[in-house]
């Protein structure tokens, strides 16, 4: 039996996902078959799967038909149901306009998400989308091979912990292969952990700074949307700013996050890679 | 400018490849082109590139045109050339054969590698070929979180050390996050090292064992075709026997070793899992 379903693999600074086109929600998606979809080994391979289908043909989304036309339907890689993921997002955004299936007005294109509407603009190469502002938290703490770093809670959709690494600390030599740790009463689901170092001024950015991101229950990754504005939020109040443009390097490339009273916009690169048909009876 | 290459994505337990027709040899591979290609989260991802290309089109098998049609030529997902590959080219014949550019004869199909000509023979799903029979040398040990291992020097294509662990030793809690230690006069160019436990009988198989395995330069992997001949030719010899077969099980499914006077059929599954179009320019 040959079983082909459509796809397209594309990524945000290093995000990747498998996109799959279901307008009219026809799929039967599992979490089975979006793990083996996910596989980078056995199958596609992907952070998550990205299911594009109208919101008035998803039960989780139809009631919200009227303020968006289309629903992210996000997958993580092990097969569970996500909320939204901000690099999803963009890479979303981005398949929807070269499909032709929306086109990027002046007002910003509403998408629905399991965490609400969120808005995203398009200009040139780049694709941002408003994440809402994070919250910032007390004063916590990380250890990372013996040595404890201070660090900010925040929340971000998700608790993140933001370290600023003191000046004696080369980021690129932190050894993040074992997950850092931090107090649990603090972080009772876990946490994103994220190590900064302020870099030197770019055009355009109020603060630049490069992080690196250990996810929770993950690994190192080569980026992570919601850390970035945990991050821009800090180092903008470290900055004596309430408001402002932080460009974030990435181990995957560089973000732009814009901070304002009650928005958070996180912009960036969001790209197409390939386009195919996997054959379901082979995974 | 959109700049298209087709490709397909399969498997041979769970050692991936992307394949890129070329039956005329018009590709222009660059070692960057192949690298960016593999990564596996800004390309389509694989362990290498199998090149599908007419022996007599491209200049390092046109000599051997004669002997057979097809040439692999094989890409390390580093970008650097390899030899040949086990499994890369079990995944090879099997895209021969589903796009209909070869027919599996009775007397097996020939292909041209940088390791010579080499046959394969297909039946049902398993695709297998012949890497020749490997040569037993004296006997070694691998030291892994502290506790040294008796094994044995094997020359497959490649050199290994197969080490049978003792009773004691669960195999599956051996720790491979690091590479196994060993002795740099017997292996100055390194090694792959297996670790092997016999198993419960098996219909079809002499002998059936499980094994893990750490590739040289690389890391634990889920398969290593030429592993599984050196581990074949050491447990057969362990049972006392010179020929026989060997059922091999990895962590990506199982592989089954034939070994003769003069041969080594490495069989097992070969799948094919996606085909698509990459974009060049996105890479």
């Amino acid at each position: 039996m040959i079983d082909l379903m459509r796809f397209t693999k594309g990524h945000g600074t290093g995000n990747d996902f498998v996109i799959l086109p279901d307008p009219d929600g026809q799929l039967e998606l599992t979490p089975s078959l979006v793990a083996r979809i996910c596989d980078r080994r056995r199958g596609v391979g992907g952070d998550g799967v990205l299911r594009v289908v109208r919101a008035a043909k998803h039960p989780e989304a139809a009631g919200r038909a009227g303020e968006a036309e289309w629903f992210l339907d996000y997958w993580n890689s092990d097969g569970s149901l996500g909320d939204t993921c901000g690099n999803g997002l963009r890479v979303f955004v981005r398949y929807l306009i070269f499909a032709g299936l929306a086109a990027p007005g002046a007002a910003g294109l509403p998408i629905v998400t399991r965490a609400g509407v969120v808005r995203a603009v398009v200009r040139d190469g780049d694709v941002a989308v408003d994440l809402g502002r994070p919250r910032v938290y007390g004063d916590s703490a990380a250890t990372v091979a013996a040595r404890t770093l201070p660090g900010v809670a925040v929340v971000a959709g998700n608790p993140n912990l933001v370290c600023v690494v003191p000046p004696d600390v080369e980021l690129s030599t932190l050894d993040l292969t074992r997950p850092p740790e931090y107090d649990p009463h603090v972080f009772p689901a876990g946490a994103n952990v994220e190590f900064v170092t302020v870099a030197e001024p770019v055009d355009g950015a109020d603060v630049h700074v490069r992080m690196r991101v250990y996810e929770r229950g993950s690994a190192e990754t080569m980026s992570c949307g919601s850390g970035a504005c945990a991050v821009a939020t800090v180092v903008l109040r470290d900055a004596g700013l309430d408001a402002g443009v932080v460009a974030v390097d990435v181990p995957g490339g560089r973000l732009t996050v814009t901070v304002d009273a009650d928005s958070c916009w996180l912009g960036g690169p969001a790209v197409l890679v390939a386009h195919g048909e996997v054959d379901l009876a082979s995974l």
